[in-house]
C-alpha cells in the first residue's frame, strides 16, 4: 500500500577474522604459486551473497543484519559486511 | 631492483552467471524467508577471495586473470570480477 515498496539489492561478504586460519585460502594460495604467480603473499577465501528484497529498508534492516548475524555468518570465526548494491553503484 | 615492488590487495568476486540455477542460493533463501525475512526475493552465492601480491602490477595482471579464469572460476557457470583493492578504497 506504501510508494516506498520496491526491490533493493544488498551485497553481504562474509569472510575469516583476521586471527583466524583459513586453510581453503591457504591451499588456493599455494596453487596459485605453482601455477605461475609465485608472488602471491596472501590468499582468504569468504562468501559473497547478492539478496534482492522486496519493501522498505528503514524496516528491513535491523531484520537483515540479524539474519546476517544468525544465519550466513559464524561470527565466532567470521566477520559479514552488509553493503547497500545501489549505494555503491555496483 | 625496481622501486615498483609493493604489496597490492586485490578482491576477486566469482559469482554464478544468471542463466545458472543456484541451489545453494535458494536453500539460503527459503531460509531466510522462515526466519523472519519473508520479503526476500531472491539470493545469489558466490565466493569472495583477498589476494596479496608483491610485485608490479602491470606486470602481474595479466597472469592474475589467467589465474581468476583456469583457477579461481569455471568459465562454465561462473562469473570473476577482479578489483585492485586500494582502488576502490576498500
Amino acid at each position: 500500500m506504501s510508494a516506498d515498496i520496491q526491490l533493493m539489492k544488498f551485497h553481504v561478504v562474509v569472510r575469516p577474522k583476521a586471527a583466524v586460519l583459513d586453510p581453503q585460502g591457504a591451499a588456493v594460495q599455494e596453487a596459485m604459486q605453482h601455477l605461475g604467480m609465485p608472488e602471491v603473499r596472501s590468499v582468504r577465501i569468504g562468501k559473497y551473497l547478492e539478496i534482492e528484497v522486496e519493501g522498505d529498508e528503514a524496516e528491513f534492516e535491523p531484520r537483515l543484519h540479524q539474519l546476517c548475524r544468525d544465519l550466513l555468518s559464524n561470527p565466532v570465526i567470521e566477520d559479514y559486511e552488509l553493503r547497500n548494491a545501489e549505494a555503491q553503484g555496483a
